[in-house]
């Protein structure tokens, strides 16, 4: 792909602001040479950076001033009607207004949601966006949604998310029918709440590859290409896993740090172990994506760091090229037009 | 504690049935000379394996006849009718008739849960019980409930949880006042569903002793003694955690195979890798508590080996010891007769 692309950064956003989103954006155009991007925020702050650290990049790296920053725990509420001039909602008002294709943000999720929604809106057909992000299995990689932007989802919800994440991975890992696996608590049609019982009797007369109910450990297993649940429960397992990761990770250093022959073991097995987190870094998962809106908003890791910040904003430029919301758009209206229930 | 403890055992259930359950029988005994256990199942089956490998432990190891099985993927209606003579469920009567003082399986959990409940029923002032299970944390361990009994939990509900949570982990633990933290996906009151805020607003005027919301990592960083939640977000932040663990693994032997080199660095590792995998041993952990019964009742994993399906006998044998359903009944009662909710 050659065509340009243009994304909007909000750079005061996540809990390192420029600190990151500067380096990472520099980094983002190394890498893509048909990339622009437009940083977004104070401009005292930013243009003394870009002016010292873009270098020859500085062409692609504009400057777009924004006099307000969103608090990471601000109320999504006052975010919107209280910092209309905020870095995040001016890096949204580009996207809108066409200037930049798609923006990138480690702020306030619910302040980003919230604002994202009231300026972009929903596509045709979508009740809720959500909120979806790629993780590691055994066999590659799955795409979950949603993780936290609907905390009581309907069965209707559910499948909107289900004809979303399907077409999301239809164009960003160009499979022709993902797989659709509904999260539940066993894998039997009479287990689980009405919810998702409701979900599943649509989702199996829908047009989608409906796969059936799978478990916790199937989203790593890798059973199916998409994993669909309500947003409390994804949340959850999102939580749960940096939790698990993070503690497994703290015991084997505690173990290799025990006494000298171990602090041996721990310097021979290094290179090997590098390679191995390497391979499910959660910083090369970076970047979750807002879908179901009338544009592309990706979603960082609040306090991701500048390669991790880079990954999202790789995720915005690959979803900006796959044309994503335009082609969810265009599954809905055909699935509406024919009468059938997406 | 010297005094003798008497379990049944459901010899039958669980995935490898008398093979893994009459090993496991043998070791619990070896470790607790005041144990005495029946194991419950087809007597064809289980006397001649007892005759040939419990040597001199067979004085205090029974069998007790029972001439079905409840399949595994058997709904839990069906088991509850049509098996009356099923090792489970003579197990659990051998509970309810005071024979025993508690029992053990590895059956079918929800078939478990719905005989346990028929037979036993719950303690006064439960509406429904709860499946609890203790975790590894970075600071020690917690205790989760509920894993998957009730998929559509009330703010009561959940507020029954904390109660029997608090009080199986002060018993277990000894701690007098233990900390309840309810799983939500933020830290900040306005998050979550309108249940869990239902829920927190009746445990912040309750007499346990309430942290507040915690998120999924919190689980694992020890935030809170006890997490309390819907089980439907239990069963799959359970299972999330299984397969997170197991991809770790995966991705780790194999990046240990790679070459030799890796083999080599592997080797050298492979002590401390093996004491680190013993600080987290899931069948470390193997035994959740079916809470909220009149009578204990512990549910191991499906597929435990012997070691892990003892490490279930001996969460049995602590609660008998420690007189779990009776110390719930008393602060029940307690909170009940002081007009309080609990």
């Amino acid at each position: 792909m050659t065509d340009k692309v243009i994304i909007a950064i909000d750079a005061m956003g996540g809990d390192h602001g420029p600190d990151i989103t500067v380096p990472a954006a520099i980094e983002a155009l190394k890498r893509h040479p048909n990339l622009t991007l437009i940083l977004v925020g104070q401009e005292e702050v930013l243009q003394p950076v870009v002016d010292k650290d873009a270098g020859k990049y500085r062409k692609r790296l504009q400057v777009q001033h924004a006099s307000q920053v969103v608090m990471m725990d601000e109320p999504p509420s006052q975010a919107l009607r209280g910092k209309k001039d905020s870095s995040m909602r001016v890096a949204i008002n580009l996207v809108k207004d066409g200037v930049a294709q798609a923006c990138v943000s480690a702020g306030n999720t619910g302040a980003l949601m919230a604002t994202s929604r009231f300026v972009l809106k929903t596509l045709p057909g979508i009740d809720r966006p959500a909120i979806c992000t790629t993780l590691p299995t055994m066999k590659g990689h799955v795409h979950v949604l949603d993780l936290g932007a609907n905390v009581d989802s309907s069965s209707d919800n559910l499948l909107e998310f289900a004809a979303m994440g399907s077409v999301l991975t239809s164009a960003v890992d160009e499979i022709s029918q993902p797989t659709i696996g509904l999260l539940n608590v066993g894998e039997e049609e009479i287990k689980g709440n009405e919810v998702v019982k409701e979900a599943a009797r649509k989702l199996s007369v829908s047009k989608l590859n409906y796969y059936g109910f799978v478990e916790g450990d199937d989203i790593y297993k890798g059973t199916t290409d998409v994993v669909v649940c309500d947003g409390f429960v994804g949340n959850v397992m999102l939580k749960t896993t940096e939790g698990v990761a993070k503690m497994i990770s703290f015991y084997m250093k505690q173990e290799f740090k025990r006494n000298p022959l171990n602090m041996i073991a721990g310097a021979i097995a290094l290179p090997v172990l590098r390679a191995f987190r390497k391979r499910i870094d959660p910083r090369e998962y970076n970047g979750a994506s807002l879908v179901g809106l009338n544009g592309i908003v990706v979603k960082s890791h609040g306090n991701a760091d500048a390669h991790s910040f880079c990954t999202a904003i790789e995720e915005a430029v690959l979803e900006v090229e796959k044309n994503v919301p335009e082609r969810i758009k265009q599954v809905l209206e055909t699935m509406l037009m024919e009468g059938v229930e997406v």
